[in-house]
Formats: C-alpha cells, structure tokens, sequence
C-alpha cells in the first residue's frame, strides 16, 4: 500500500500545527494524564463502592501489583527469546509497574509508587547498557527483547505507570528517567529502528502508541508528531497514516479479525491518549469515526459463542474475552454510549481502571445493558473500502444462530491465506465449514518454539485448504503473496434486507490466470430447515480440472450414492497444500444429485452437489507428509469436476433436524433435497430449482450479470418466467 | 444369576402377608394415591405461587397437555417400529395423558379430565382387539408398540393418569377401563409375556411397576403380589428379587450407569407408590436402603461435566439431566433431605408434580442447596457385593477435577464390554483417557434405524477397545458373554483416604485362561502436576504377547523417541476388534522410558510407559473394515511387549500445564517425568521410581501381595527400605 499524506492526515497536521505550543494543548492539568486521568481519580474511588466489575477489576490489578511487590526488583540482562526466563520477567515486569501505578492512584499507598520507581530507575541503569538483543532473530529485534514489538508493548505500558507515579517523583528522579529510559527507548525506535516505526504495518502501530504517549507524558512534541506522522514528518508513516491505510472505512483491519483484535490496542489506547491531551484533533472523528467503527467490526467478527472467524492466521480458541478488548469495548462505550458493548464486558467480567471503565462499571450497575446483536452486514475492505470485503449472513436465535461468512477481502498481507471467494458455516455454536485457521501451537515449546509451523505455508495458507474452488491444483495467484496483493474480489451484489433470502455475490478476475469466478451466495429458511444455495460461475479461456473443497467436522451419517473407503494409502496430490490429504474413500458413477449428510453436536447437515456422470468424488482426510502431527484432524469431501472451460457449480447445504441429548429424541435426521437442477436462459439469467422430498419447490432466479435490469425472463420447463432486479425466489407446492 | 426367594424378600412376604387384606392397606384415602396423592393436591396449589421450580415445572406439563388437547385424540392401530407414526403416537398418548392428569388435579378444570378419559375409552375399545404387535422385532413383543418394553411404559404412565381421574369418572366408566383396557394389558404381562415379567432384568422391572401400580389403583392384591413376588408369588422374580440380585448393596447396577438412569425410573417411582399405599413394607429400607443408595451412586458415576461414565453400552452425550433423575432426586430427596441432591435439581429446573417435588422445590426456594460433592469411593457390585467394583479416584476443584474411573465390575449382562480392569481418565471436563461406549447413533434412522450397530460386537464390547491389557490379541474370555459371566475380577486393596495418595488394586484370575492379571492405580500430585501410577502385574502359566493399548483425545505435541508415520495401508490385525484399527505409526529400538505428551483442550497430558528395546510401539486410529463411517474417529498408542510369562508393565499418566486460551498463555507444556523404574524384591514386594527433570524421584512401594504385612523391605540401590503395610509413597529430593 501507498504511504501518503492523506486528506484526513493533513487537516489533522494543519490543526495541530495551529495550536501547538511548547508543550500539547491539555484540557486536564498534573498527571496522571494518558488514560487514568488525576481529574477521574477522586470519582473512581467513590465509584469502587459502588460498582461491583470497577471494585473487582480493581482487585485482581491489587493482586498483580502486590504479586510484583512480593517478587522484588529484577530487571535481567537480555539474554532469552520468547517463552524464556529474560523476555518472560521483562513482560512481567511492565505487567506489573503498569497495574502498580493504577493502585497507587487508586489507594494512594506510597509502597506501590516505590515499587514503580525502584523499577524504573533499575531500567534507567540497564538500558543504555544495551545493545540489540543478542538473539537478533528476524530484521527487527529490540534492546530489552528479541523483538521490536515487544520493545513497543513494554513502551506503551510502562509509560501509563511512569504517568501514574510522575508527581509522586522528585524533579531530579524524573530528569534520571526520562533522559536515560524513556528518552532512550524512543531513540531506539526513531533513530535505530527508523524502518519498523515508520512502517504501515501493526508493528509501526505499537511503537508510534508508545513514542506519541511518551511524548505526551515527557511533554515533547517532537516525539507526538513523528508519532502521529512518522520520522519524516510528512505523514508517510505513524499513527494518522496507520488509521488511513490499515482500516477500511467500515473499520476492518486487512489482516483479519485475529491480528485486528491483536492491533485494536494501541490504536484504541493511544487514541484515547490524544483524545485525553489534544481533543482539538478528534481523533475518534477522524476518518468518520472509523477507530470506533473498527471495535464494533471486530465484534461483529466473531461466531456466537463469542470466538473470533478463523479466517486468515488465526488461533481458533481466540474470543472476544481476550484482554485487548477490555480497552477496546470500555473506550469505545464513553464515546458512544453503545448499551451493547455493555454485553460484552458483563461476559468478560472487566473493566479499565480510568473513567471510561468507570462509566461502563456504573452503566451495567444500572441495568443498561442491551444484547449483542450479530447481524447480518457487509464489511467493506480497503483503505477506501473498494477492495472486497467480507459478508456475514446471519439467521435464528442469537445462542443458535446460523452464520455464513462469505470472504472477498483482500489478501490480508503476510498473514492472509489463498482462500478467494471462500465460505465458512457456522451453525448452533458449532462450526460446520471450517476453515483450518493457522497450522500453529502459540507458545506451545515443542512445537517449533510455538512459531509458525511449516506446515502453516504447506498447508494452511494454499487455496485447498478452503472451502473454495481450486483450478488445477493451484492455488490463487500460484500462492504468491505479492501477485495476490496487486488485486482484490469485488462486491457485485448484496441484499441482506430481506426477510425471506439473503442473497451475495462477489467476482473475483485475478486469482486464476485467465479465468473469472464468481460466487452467488444465498441464505434462505423453510419448513423448519435452514439451506445454504452456493453457486460459482466459473468463466475460464483455458480449460481447467474443477476442485470443490468442502470441509466438515462430525460423523458421515449416510450418503445417497455408493462409495469405496480404500484400502491402500493414497495421498491426492504432489504439491499446493494436496500432499498432506489422503484419498480415504472415493466415489464414481455418481447421480446427478449427491448427499452427503454428516451429524455435528445437535444438529444433522446435507450438502447436496449438482454432480455429473463424470464427477470423482473424494472424502479426504489431513496427515499425509505430516511426520510430527503438526496437523490437526480434518475431514472433507472433494468433487472433481472434468477438464472444462465455462462451468456453474451448484451445492446446497442444509442445517436440518436436531438431536436432543437430554431425552435422546431424534427430528429430521434426513435432509429434504430431492434433486437440484439448473436452467440457463439466453443472457446469463439461470434457475435453479432445488426439488425437496415433500415436493416442494425452492426456485431461485438470478440475472448472472447482476445488472439490476427491470427485465429478465427465461424458459424454465416450457414455462418463461418474467423478473425484475437480480434475483427472485419463489416457492412452489406441488 | 439366581433367582431366590432372598433373605430380605422373604421378610417382606412375611409382613405383606401379615397385614394383608382384601384391598392393600393405605394411610390416604381417595385417589389420586400412586405418586401424587390427594392429601398433597392443596399443599400443591398453594406451593405454586410461592416456589419458582414448581410453578415452572408445571407450567411445562401444562404446555404438553394443552398440545394433547389441541391435537385431539388419536389412537392408531399399532403398525410401525421405533421410530414411526404409530410408535412415535402411542408413546406421546401417554405423556400426553400423563401431564393432563396431573394438570387436572391442580387445576380442577375438567377438560383435562376429559381428555384422559376420552383417550382411555379409545383404548379399551382398542386393545381387546389386539394381538402380538405385526412387527414382532424380538423375542418379547408387545400389542401396542413392537417391544414388551414400550407396552410396560405406557402402562406406568397411563395408570398415573388414570388414577389423577378416578374421581371424575363414574363406576360404568371405571369398569370398562380396567376391564377392557388395564385389566388386559396387565393380563399380557402376566399371562401372555409372562417369560418378561418374571424375569429379572430392567425390562421386568418396568412390567412389575407397571402392574403393580395398577394392582394398587384397581384394589387388586393379586397384581400387587405378582409384581413384587412374580406370577409364581415365591419370590423368584418380582420386584423385590430385582432389587436384591440387580443392585449391589451400595446401590450399583450391573449393566453400568447408562442403563442404571433408565432403569432407576420404574424402581424409584413404583417404590414411591408402595411407601404411598403399603408404609409398612418400608420399601425405602429394603436391603438396607439400596434404593436410596442406587440414585447417589448413579450421580456419583458421572464426570464433572454431569455425564455419565461411558462405561459398557452408553451414548456418550448422556448426562444427569436426564429426564428419569427428575424422579429419582426428588423422591430420594424427599426420603433423605440429602441437599445435595438440590444441586442436580437446580441444574435439571424441573421437580415432580407431587409431594416429593413440592419439597425439592421448597426447599430450593428457601436456598437451602449444598453442592454436589463427587469423591472418591469404590461401588460394590454384585448382589451381595462381591463381584468387584468400580473405584472413582478424584482430586482437585470441582469444575477441574481429575477423575480416574477403574473398572473391576461384572460383565454387567448383555450391554457388559470385555473390559476387565480397564480405565478411564477425566480431567478439566474433558475425557483423557476414553472409552469408546456404544457403536450406535440412537434413533438416528439412517444408522440401522438408530439400534446398536455391528460395530458394537466386532469393536466396541472387545478388549482392545479398551485402556486395559489385551493378551494374544484375545478379547477376555474370548468374547463369550456367557464365560464372562461366571466370574469377577476382585478389589484387593484400596485406600482412598490419605491426602497425599489414593490407591487401588483389583485382580482377574479368570478373563485368560491361565493368567492372573492384578492392576495397582495410584493417584497423586506433586508440584502442579497430576499422576496416575498405573501397574499391571500379569502371572501367566502360559507365555503371551501383550498389548497395552492407551486411547487418548487431543494433538500429539511431541515424543521422546523416534517413530515413522507409515505411508502405507496396514490393519493392525484380523480379529477381535484389532480389524478395525489402522497403524498410523511405528516405533522401534524404544528407549527405556518412552513418553508421548498431547494437548487436550486447555491441558497437557503425557503418558510415560516403561519399555524395553524389543517393545513395539505404534500410533492406531479406529477406522479400518468400515466400511460406512460408522465408527467415530478415535486415535491411541499401543505398547506390544513380545512374548513372556510373567511381567509387569508400568505407565504413569502425568496431567501437568495449562494453555490460557483467553491470554494465550502456556505454562508447563511438556511433561516432568524422566525415567521410570521397577525394582523387584524377595518376596512381591516392589519399588517404582519415576524420576523427574528436575532430579526429584516419587518413590512408591508395593507389597503385591497385599497381605498388609507389617514388614516389608526391599533393597533399592544398595538401600534396604522398610515399610509396613500394602504401600509406601516417599519424595525424594536430590
């Protein structure tokens, strides 16, 4: 992505530069000032007695401090990597000068100030010691750490401690401190580690958060500026830039929602640093409010039980309860007053020791709370929201909802996967087309030191690893990155505004040489089932052997076909992430409707394909050339459609029936589909009818173009059939 | 078993005899009298306005009997098997009448009492019209429904109804219900099924309480005397002889839990009846007080999760939320005023509609509810207790405990599994070391409409299926349940009562031919980690092959020796269950101690078997000559020690780490354990060293002769320890 001085960025340096003075405008005077600001401190302590999740938030802070204070002063050389003795005490220790500083001000019990300084003043003696960790792992190590990022994490807490203990300080411990730490530390980052700063990136976010708060505190405004508009200060780079080009306009972050949640916490906390010190530059205003935007986005991005979409690198166990969302929803609600984010503290049972947690405790003592509602939207992707996006299709009852999570996003830089136009089911809690998220045991040791695995290239990142079509056995874009940043899918139709159907379609002209593919999602209820209808119209100038994918977690219940488990090892291919399936059973001389119906926790699912005489028919299974068990069990079918150019692939999946493990009663246990069938018409219109076992029909029409003509009509069985707009359903009994 | 007229028995025939009347003696009078009784009816009402379980309890059968009536009455000629209409019909008839009898009695509107009445009427016409149900499934049919079994249910239900409306209904109509409808069906089961009735299993219980609750509404003392001394009233099966030979005296079912809650339902209920109308049998005393212990034993067969062990048949879902354990903790509760039992009734939210739930729902109400403490005991089986067992070693906090279930039971009959000494383990909630339970989708038609599978004879019920030794890969007694039968495995020692330790040991001088097997389990906790000390010490005349296999759930992290995945297809064997596992692995030139470490949700789990170089090792997973998917996945390890006589075979089980999937944190992600060791002694007696990475060494002595002899020594590393009884357990630090 370009690096430039945006619109937004550029009023924001034009306000800044007309109020700046020799130190930041503030509308609070003494400290603290960053987020725990000295004017909440007297309403926090009358709000401890009165709201129960401020009173225990402050409690298990107590308990970190007075853990600190009991452990003592260790400030160790620098010797380990992640997971070893040196890099886990100095995290420890930020952890604990950071909870320690709040108590102090909260208590105003000098003993956890002292502690603060004792630390400090340790770290003042250490750090200009140092030279770059001596495990220089990757490009950008630290000082204190291996890595820079975690320099950056240590910078944006230890600077909130300092913040909090500045006016228990004598003039000359303040002088010690700021000139041979924090002074210091900034020079690291703006000096030495000039790239990683500037850089456009999460970790450019994490260090330009710490320098710009430290600015603050230290009341240098060299420091706020090169973080608000990099090294150079001509916007290139730093916070203002970050905030441009990494969110959408609808506030999604193009790694996916797994680093977003990770990156939401500088954003937010030094947001809320600006917002405290300089609101002139309303930052929560900027770009339309897209840093607020991005918090509720990132809520949006999570299945019902709260765990983020496993899409992109992602740790599947990853909620919504992570810590970095306590800043996240807490900022986010003193500026909105959103009754819903209250939903999600009350889960996670904490709040931020300032004002805003202040007013979330107070708002949830008073009954405010409203559910979370998980709905259906599109979010945009791309710094001006044209690069794709993400639809989320949403039906039923909030515990049991069904979500259909239909992926056109860009690539998501090096964390993205290959997975063009992928789906994935989510279904009563449970995830029913799964994506494999990242082959990676985090901070699990014997697991390659709990790093990425190889198996996260081989594997995880290649376009069969998705419920999406592969063309040859390739993945998109042959699997390179920077082929697949230069595109995105686009959004060509949506209408999620219907009671009856949901319906979305994305195109995607680049991932396959040569070839359009386009899919048309549709989300639709009757009779007590609920159907996926997936169709990809593939428009290929070559021809292509077709591969469809679809993954699934549960037991095989029964088929409408006959298949063939083998008995000899057979792995499905060479290369493309193919090496690591297994050819478990295989099916030819299959009917022109084929089911497969698979049980998963209470519920029965059908996918149904439009298949041919001609289509191989796979069930696969992970672990070929896996000699570690790296990777994890999965299971999934495969349809092999023949060399051809021009194809529509139909699948319907439908969630039916359910099992009740309470009384052991069974309901529709079968699926309803009969038979599928398409109909093409002259001008890229299509029927597809979807024959249930009641006889009743599911018809939908679609004009292919999506050109949202008043006039399309095709011949379906003799009959001509007359619409408006781009799709219409109809449901006929027979 | 035998079936005798018992020593208890006989007491009870003597006191029925003795206060024996034309109509049994009552302490009500009106009707209804079975479960709930007039007397309590205005207690009832008024309880419904002050106790919240109650009210909703009733709320819930008022919503199943307004359904009755709103779908009319419709009494089908009996035609389907489980599962369809006719079936599906009859059995909803009498919940249906079931509820609105009791809605009646606490509501006073008469619709309700018009519906049952209607319905019975529908019946008597059509049941004398009725032969053997058209789908004579097994050898016990019914007219109803196409099992004896269903037809005793209804009969339990429907007699309940009856009975809330004897009032209501005038003598004409009294007189053609039972003659024309109770009176027969009683007439099939002591006449015509008569094989069933008398006979002692679950299936007789249910004829018995279904006979002897109507004997008791219609004033018939010849039913009553059937049903609790059989047709031929000597006492060679009827209900009594079903409490004495069925429950252990600490109130443990031979068939295991799963069919223990099913079972409960007739025992309690019909038990609840005669205390109701016949006081003076104090059926709640009977075999001192075996009933009372059946229900807290059946809640002490479950994991934390609530569900119960899976052990012999079982659907693995099931859990004490069951609908029958609504009966039992009520009427228990009412009996023992145990407040635990509160616990699981709050958990459930349903009570009884009758006196017992009143009191369950009051005393709810009134906060009254200890928690429900699972602790480690050892259940009896056995009709005189003398069949072995089952020990339950637990440890730690509830929701987290560690739980080690060991098998020394019974074959348990017909749903028995050739498992003789095996284990399971259960930490966190989850399922560690597991047992496969039933093959069988239950009432999922597409399965061999939802009946147990093949696969429960050829996989399931065989040893190898089980975490315990297989011997010349044979099934204990070659798989005959009829052999299986004639003998138990034995307790001989345990102690479960020191803090430090518990340990147990069981011996099976039967299951091979010619071998003596003795399991010793030890469990403990040392320094955040959990063992299990597991030794097998097998006696052979013959020589043998042994194959210890250890199924687990969860991702291999890593091992301390080489092994190769194979790439190609090979079955682990021909028979006996081995024809369904696939070696997945292989290892070979194993190092002394051999250990494999796995993630199972948020733990870490390492099993460390003591081997020896010509020990093989492989990786197996359930899937081979299956052909369609009927089998889950499961995934194990597999010690084969080559041919000996005697040996002794040690594996210790460690439960060591935590993976914080909220902060993504790790802690002890690999296992302590370093080298295992066996010393042996002059005379039995045994020292196990596990020596631990960080150089400490759990030193556990045995005297294996469990003579609890007061001496004992053994000369470990040139050192003679001394100790008196069975055991010893000292730390060593170096």
């Amino acid at each position: 992505m370009k690096r430039i001085l945006t619109y937004f960025s550029l009023i924001a340096l034009v306000l800044l530069v007309a109020c700046q003075q020799e130190k930041p405008a503030t509308n609070n005077s003494g400290f603290p000032k960053l987020i725990l600001q000295k004017s909440a401190v007297p309403m926090m302590i009358d709000g401890l007695a009165k709201y129960p999740l401020l009173k225990t938030s402050f409690e298990d802070a107590k308990v970190i401090a007075d853990k600190g204070i009991e452990n003592g002063i260790i400030v160790p050389f620098p010797k380990d990597p992640g997971g070893g003795y040196t890099h886990e005490k100095h995290k420890q220790n930020y952890i604990e000068m950071y909870n320690a500083g709040l108590i102090y001000q909260l208590t105003n019990d000098e003993k956890y100030a002292a502690f603060v300084r004792d630390m400090l003043n340790e770290y003042a003696k250490l750090y200009p010691t140092l030279s770059l960790h001596p495990l220089q792992k990757n490009q950008a190590p630290g000082k204190l750490f291996w890595q820079g990022l975690n320099e950056s994490m240590w910078l944006v807490y230890t600077i909130q401690a300092y913040d909090c203990i500045f006016e228990y300080l004598s003039a000359e411990e303040r002088a010690n401190i700021e000139d041979n730490l924090f002074k210091k530390v900034v020079e690291f980052f703006t000096v030495e580690d000039k790239y990683s700063f500037d850089r456009v990136h999460n970790h450019g976010t994490w260090a330009c958060a710490g320098v710009g708060m430290t600015g603050i505190v230290l009341g240098d405004s060299l420091m706020i500026k090169e973080a608000l508009y990099s090294t150079k200060l001509d916007g290139s780079g730093g916070f203002l830039a970050q905030i441009d080009e990494l969110f959408s306009p609808d506030g999604y972050y193009a790694e996916g929602p797994y680093y977003q949640r990770f990156a939401m916490l500088p954003f937010i906390v030094f947001a809320q640093a600006i917002e405290n010190n300089m609101p002139e530059m309303k930052i929560f205003e900027y770009k339309n409010g897209v840093l607020l935007k991005a918090v509720t986005s990132l809520l949006q991005l999570t299945n019902s039980d709260g765990k983020f979409y496993p899409i992109n690198d992602v740790i599947k166990e990853k909620s919504w309860l992570t810590p970095e969302l306590v800043f996240g929803t807490n900022i986010v609600y003193a500026q909105t007053e959103d009754a819903s984010l209250l939903d999600v503290v009350e889960e996670k049972g904490q709040v931020m020791l300032s004002a805003q947690g202040l007013a979330v405790a107070k708002a949830i003592a008073e009954g405010k709370t409203k559910s979370f509602v998980r709905k259906s939207i599109i979010i945009r992707d791309g710094s001006n929201g044209k690069d794709g996006g993400l639809a989320l299709l949403r039906l039923g009852e909030p515990e049991n909802q069904t979500s259909l999570l239909f992926k056109f996003s860009s690539q998501g830089m090096g964390h993205g996967h290959f997975d063009r136009l992928g789906i994935n089911l989510f279904d009563k809690g449970n995830e029913i087309l799964p994506d494999y998220g990242a082959a990676r045991f985090l901070n699990v040791e014997a697991k390659e030191g709990g790093r990425y695995l190889s198996e996260n290239k081989t594997w995880a990142n290649q376009t069969i690893a998705h419920n999406t079509l592969v063309i040859d056995e390739q993945s998109d874009f042959n699997g390179i990155l920077k082929a697949s940043e230069e595109s995105s899918p686009k959004l060509v139709f949506a209408d999620l505004e219907s009671p009856q159907i949901q319906v979305v379609s994305a195109t995607d002209e680049k991932c396959y040489k040569g070839a359009s593919l386009n899919r048309t999602l549709a989300l639709l209820q009757l009779d007590g089932s609920t159907y996926v209808i997936d169709l990809f119209n593939v428009k290929n100038t070559n021809t292509g052997q077709y591969d469809l994918p679809i993954y699934f977690n549960g037991q095989i219940i029964n088929t409408n076909f006959d298949y063939t488990r083998l008995n000899q090892y057979k792995v499905l291919g060479k290369d493309n992430g193919y090496q690591h399936l297994i050819v478990d059973a295989k099916a030819k001389d299959l009917p022109s409707t084929t089911s497969l119906t698979w049980m998963n926790g209470n519920g029965f699912y059908t996918a149904s394909t439009l298949s041919a005489f001609n289509t191989e028919f796979f069930i696969i299974r992970l672990g070929a050339n896996d000699p570690n068990y790296n990777l994890r069990k999965q299971m999934g079918m495969l349809y092999r459609f023949p060399k051809s150019s021009n194809k529509k692939l139909l699948t319907v999946y439908e969630m039916h029936g359910f099992y009740n493990s309470v009384t052991e009663a069974v309901s529709q246990s079968e699926g309803s589909v009969k038979t599928l069938k398409i109909t093409e018409g002259n001008a890229e219109q299509v029927c597809i009818q979807i024959t249930l076992k009641n006889n009743k029909t599911i018809n939908l029409l679609y004009d292919l173009k999506f050109a949202n003509s008043n006039h399309n009509e095709i011949l379906v069985n003799g009959e001509l059939l007359n619409w408006e707009g781009n799709y219409k359903l109809f449901i006929k009994e027979i």
